[in-house]
Protein backbone atom coordinates (compact mmCIF):
# COMPACT_ATOMS: atom_id res chain seq x y z
CA UNK A 1 0.00 0.00 0.00
CA UNK A 2 0.98 3.39 -0.86
CA UNK A 3 2.34 5.41 1.96
CA UNK A 4 1.30 9.46 1.49
CA UNK A 5 3.88 11.97 2.87
CA UNK A 6 1.30 13.68 5.37
CA UNK A 7 3.88 14.24 7.91
CA UNK A 8 6.07 17.17 5.30
CA UNK A 9 3.02 19.54 5.77
CA UNK A 10 1.10 19.66 8.98
CA UNK A 11 -0.46 16.29 8.00
CA UNK A 12 -2.29 17.63 5.45
CA UNK A 13 -1.92 17.24 1.31
CA UNK A 14 -3.93 19.17 -1.37
CA UNK A 15 -6.73 17.07 -3.36
CA UNK A 16 -7.08 18.11 -6.77
CA UNK A 17 -10.54 16.55 -7.89
CA UNK A 18 -10.99 16.33 -11.39
CA UNK A 19 -13.46 15.27 -13.51
CA UNK A 20 -13.34 11.98 -14.71
CA UNK A 21 -14.98 12.74 -18.47
CA UNK A 22 -14.13 16.41 -19.22
CA UNK A 23 -10.82 16.57 -17.31
CA UNK A 24 -11.92 19.71 -16.08
CA UNK A 25 -10.48 20.69 -12.19
CA UNK A 26 -13.28 20.83 -10.12
CA UNK A 27 -11.92 21.82 -6.98
CA UNK A 28 -9.18 21.99 -4.84
CA UNK A 29 -9.11 20.58 -0.75
CA UNK A 30 -6.83 19.04 1.55
CA UNK A 31 -6.55 15.33 2.84
CA UNK A 32 -5.64 14.20 6.41
CA UNK A 33 -4.77 10.61 7.14
CA UNK A 34 -8.27 10.03 8.01
CA UNK A 35 -9.73 11.85 5.37
CA UNK A 36 -7.52 9.60 3.01
CA UNK A 37 -8.63 6.14 4.94
CA UNK A 38 -12.16 7.57 4.56
CA UNK A 39 -11.96 8.20 0.90
CA UNK A 40 -10.52 4.65 0.25
CA UNK A 41 -13.13 2.46 2.26
CA UNK A 42 -16.05 4.40 1.19
CA UNK A 43 -15.27 5.20 -2.39
CA UNK A 44 -16.71 8.89 -1.89
CA UNK A 45 -14.07 12.00 -1.89
CA UNK A 46 -13.53 12.72 1.68
CA UNK A 47 -11.51 15.79 2.72
CA UNK A 48 -10.15 17.83 5.73
CA UNK A 49 -11.85 20.58 6.62
CA UNK A 50 -9.28 23.38 7.60
CA UNK A 51 -12.39 26.25 8.51
CA UNK A 52 -14.33 23.80 10.35
CA UNK A 53 -11.79 21.21 11.67
CA UNK A 54 -13.38 18.53 11.19
CA UNK A 55 -13.82 15.77 8.50
CA UNK A 56 -15.44 16.95 5.57
CA UNK A 57 -17.66 14.36 3.63
CA UNK A 58 -18.21 16.50 0.13
CA UNK A 59 -21.65 16.13 -0.53
CA UNK A 60 -23.36 15.59 3.01
CA UNK A 61 -25.02 18.50 3.29
CA UNK A 62 -25.73 19.58 -0.18
CA UNK A 63 -26.12 15.80 -1.74
CA UNK A 64 -23.56 16.31 -4.26
CA UNK A 65 -21.05 13.44 -3.63
CA UNK A 66 -17.75 12.59 -5.39
CA UNK A 67 -17.72 9.29 -6.93
CA UNK A 68 -13.99 8.40 -6.87
CA UNK A 69 -13.14 7.06 -10.15
CA UNK A 70 -9.70 6.88 -10.16
CA UNK A 71 -7.03 7.91 -7.63
CA UNK A 72 -3.56 9.10 -8.67
CA UNK A 73 -0.38 10.29 -6.53
CA UNK A 74 2.33 12.28 -7.47
CA UNK A 75 6.25 11.67 -7.53
CA UNK A 76 6.47 12.85 -3.97
CA UNK A 77 3.76 11.24 -2.13
CA UNK A 78 2.54 14.88 -1.10
CA UNK A 79 -0.58 15.41 -3.49
CA UNK A 80 -3.07 13.34 -4.98
CA UNK A 81 -5.38 13.69 -7.76
CA UNK A 82 -9.21 12.65 -7.60
CA UNK A 83 -10.80 11.83 -10.76
CA UNK A 84 -14.34 11.96 -9.75
CA UNK A 85 -17.81 11.57 -10.64
CA UNK A 86 -19.24 14.98 -9.67
CA UNK A 87 -23.06 14.08 -8.25
CA UNK A 88 -25.56 16.82 -8.70
CA UNK A 89 -23.64 18.54 -11.59
CA UNK A 90 -21.89 21.03 -8.97
CA UNK A 91 -18.68 20.81 -7.01
CA UNK A 92 -18.59 24.85 -6.12
CA UNK A 93 -20.54 25.52 -2.65
CA UNK A 94 -21.18 28.74 -4.86
CA UNK A 95 -23.63 26.27 -7.52
CA UNK A 96 -20.99 26.38 -10.23
CA UNK A 97 -19.94 23.04 -11.38
CA UNK A 98 -15.87 24.26 -10.62
CA UNK A 99 -14.85 26.48 -7.66
CA UNK A 100 -12.16 27.32 -11.03
CA UNK A 101 -14.62 29.71 -12.40
CA UNK A 102 -12.92 32.53 -12.33
CA UNK A 103 -10.27 33.55 -15.22
CA UNK A 104 -7.82 36.05 -15.28
CA UNK A 105 -7.82 37.96 -18.55
CA UNK A 106 -4.12 39.53 -20.03
CA UNK A 107 -5.83 43.10 -18.96
CA UNK A 108 -5.41 41.77 -15.29
CA UNK A 109 -9.36 41.96 -15.18
CA UNK A 110 -11.40 38.47 -14.43
CA UNK A 111 -14.37 36.81 -16.08
CA UNK A 112 -16.52 34.16 -15.21
CA UNK A 113 -16.37 30.79 -17.04
CA UNK A 114 -18.56 28.63 -15.60
CA UNK A 115 -22.13 28.50 -15.17
CA UNK A 116 -24.32 28.39 -11.85
CA UNK A 117 -25.71 24.89 -11.68
CA UNK A 118 -27.35 25.27 -8.77
CA UNK A 119 -28.65 28.40 -6.20
CA UNK A 120 -26.83 27.97 -2.89
CA UNK A 121 -29.70 29.52 -1.29
CA UNK A 122 -31.89 26.49 -2.27
CA UNK A 123 -29.43 23.93 -1.04
CA UNK A 124 -28.09 25.32 1.62
CA UNK A 125 -30.88 27.33 3.39
CA UNK A 126 -30.75 31.09 3.80
CA UNK B 1 -6.16 43.10 -10.55
CA UNK B 2 -7.80 40.09 -8.57
CA UNK B 3 -6.43 39.68 -4.99
CA UNK B 4 -4.81 35.89 -3.75
CA UNK B 5 -5.41 35.15 -0.41
CA UNK B 6 -1.77 33.96 0.69
CA UNK B 7 -2.03 34.93 3.86
CA UNK B 8 -3.94 32.16 4.80
CA UNK B 9 -1.15 29.64 4.44
CA UNK B 10 1.64 31.03 5.41
CA UNK B 11 2.09 33.06 2.08
CA UNK B 12 1.79 29.70 -0.29
CA UNK B 13 -0.87 28.93 -2.13
CA UNK B 14 -1.28 25.56 -4.63
CA UNK B 15 -0.88 25.90 -8.10
CA UNK B 16 -2.00 23.15 -10.02
CA UNK B 17 -0.33 23.09 -13.78
CA UNK B 18 -2.42 21.31 -16.23
CA UNK B 19 -1.80 20.79 -20.24
CA UNK B 20 -3.71 23.45 -21.99
CA UNK B 21 -4.49 20.85 -24.76
CA UNK B 22 -5.09 17.03 -23.07
CA UNK B 23 -6.26 18.64 -19.77
CA UNK B 24 -4.38 16.49 -17.80
CA UNK B 25 -2.76 17.26 -14.27
CA UNK B 26 0.99 17.54 -14.92
CA UNK B 27 1.99 18.59 -11.61
CA UNK B 28 1.28 20.58 -8.13
CA UNK B 29 3.17 23.07 -6.40
CA UNK B 30 3.08 26.51 -4.71
CA UNK B 31 3.37 30.08 -5.44
CA UNK B 32 4.24 32.81 -3.37
CA UNK B 33 3.66 36.61 -3.98
CA UNK B 34 6.69 37.11 -5.66
CA UNK B 35 6.29 33.69 -8.23
CA UNK B 36 2.88 34.79 -8.79
CA UNK B 37 4.18 38.31 -9.66
CA UNK B 38 6.50 36.63 -11.85
CA UNK B 39 4.33 34.64 -13.32
CA UNK B 40 2.34 36.89 -14.67
CA UNK B 41 5.32 39.52 -15.46
CA UNK B 42 7.19 36.44 -17.92
CA UNK B 43 3.96 34.38 -18.86
CA UNK B 44 6.28 31.39 -17.67
CA UNK B 45 5.20 29.79 -14.57
CA UNK B 46 7.02 30.24 -11.74
CA UNK B 47 6.68 28.57 -8.47
CA UNK B 48 8.01 28.52 -5.01
CA UNK B 49 10.63 25.35 -4.06
CA UNK B 50 9.64 24.80 -0.11
CA UNK B 51 12.93 22.60 -0.08
CA UNK B 52 15.38 25.20 -1.82
CA UNK B 53 13.32 28.22 -0.13
CA UNK B 54 13.82 29.72 -3.02
CA UNK B 55 11.86 31.05 -6.35
CA UNK B 56 11.62 28.06 -8.85
CA UNK B 57 11.90 29.12 -12.52
CA UNK B 58 10.26 26.34 -13.72
CA UNK B 59 12.63 24.58 -16.36
CA UNK B 60 15.33 26.97 -15.64
CA UNK B 61 17.73 24.05 -15.05
CA UNK B 62 16.00 21.13 -17.62
CA UNK B 63 15.27 23.88 -20.52
CA UNK B 64 11.51 22.42 -19.76
CA UNK B 65 9.66 25.60 -19.08
CA UNK B 66 5.74 26.09 -18.80
CA UNK B 67 4.25 28.43 -21.07
CA UNK B 68 0.84 30.18 -19.23
CA UNK B 69 -2.17 29.65 -21.71
CA UNK B 70 -4.78 30.46 -19.12
CA UNK B 71 -5.00 30.93 -15.50
CA UNK B 72 -8.19 30.20 -13.75
CA UNK B 73 -8.53 31.35 -9.82
CA UNK B 74 -10.98 29.48 -7.25
CA UNK B 75 -13.72 30.63 -5.21
CA UNK B 76 -11.97 31.28 -2.45
CA UNK B 77 -8.62 33.10 -4.06
CA UNK B 78 -6.45 30.73 -2.39
CA UNK B 79 -5.62 28.12 -5.18
CA UNK B 80 -4.62 28.58 -8.96
CA UNK B 81 -4.90 26.29 -11.75
CA UNK B 82 -2.00 27.36 -14.48
CA UNK B 83 -3.08 26.12 -18.18
CA UNK B 84 0.12 25.70 -19.49
CA UNK B 85 2.15 24.28 -22.51
CA UNK B 86 4.90 22.16 -21.43
CA UNK B 87 8.15 22.76 -23.19
CA UNK B 88 9.99 19.97 -23.68
CA UNK B 89 7.11 17.53 -23.03
CA UNK B 90 7.44 16.69 -19.27
CA UNK B 91 6.65 18.38 -15.90
CA UNK B 92 8.20 15.97 -13.87
CA UNK B 93 12.14 15.66 -12.68
CA UNK B 94 11.70 11.99 -12.91
CA UNK B 95 11.26 12.13 -16.53
CA UNK B 96 8.02 11.76 -17.10
CA UNK B 97 5.08 14.12 -18.92
CA UNK B 98 3.11 14.21 -15.48
CA UNK B 99 4.26 13.74 -11.59
CA UNK B 100 1.16 12.20 -11.64
CA UNK B 101 2.37 8.69 -12.66
CA UNK B 102 1.34 6.40 -10.00
CA UNK B 103 -2.14 4.91 -10.27
CA UNK B 104 -3.50 3.51 -6.89
CA UNK B 105 -5.75 0.60 -7.74
CA UNK B 106 -8.19 -1.03 -6.18
CA UNK B 107 -6.29 -3.74 -4.45
CA UNK B 108 -3.95 -1.47 -2.93
CA UNK B 109 -1.46 -1.58 -5.09
CA UNK B 110 0.11 0.74 -7.66
CA UNK B 111 0.68 1.35 -10.79
CA UNK B 112 2.75 3.41 -13.08
CA UNK B 113 0.37 5.03 -16.00
CA UNK B 114 2.40 7.33 -17.68
CA UNK B 115 6.02 6.51 -19.89
CA UNK B 116 9.60 8.02 -19.37
CA UNK B 117 9.90 11.57 -21.79
CA UNK B 118 13.18 12.08 -21.00
CA UNK B 119 16.17 10.13 -18.97
CA UNK B 120 16.67 12.74 -15.54
CA UNK B 121 20.35 11.73 -15.45
CA UNK B 122 20.77 12.95 -19.22
CA UNK B 123 19.17 16.51 -18.19
CA UNK B 124 20.46 17.07 -14.73
CA UNK B 125 23.57 15.50 -14.81
CA UNK B 126 24.57 12.36 -12.35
Amino acid sequence: MIELDFAKEGGLIPAVAQDYETGDVLMLAYINEESWNETLKSGRATYWSRSRKKLWKKGESSGNTQVVKEILVDCDNDAVVFKIEQIGGAACHLGYRSCFFTRLKKDGSTETVGERVFNPDDVYGK
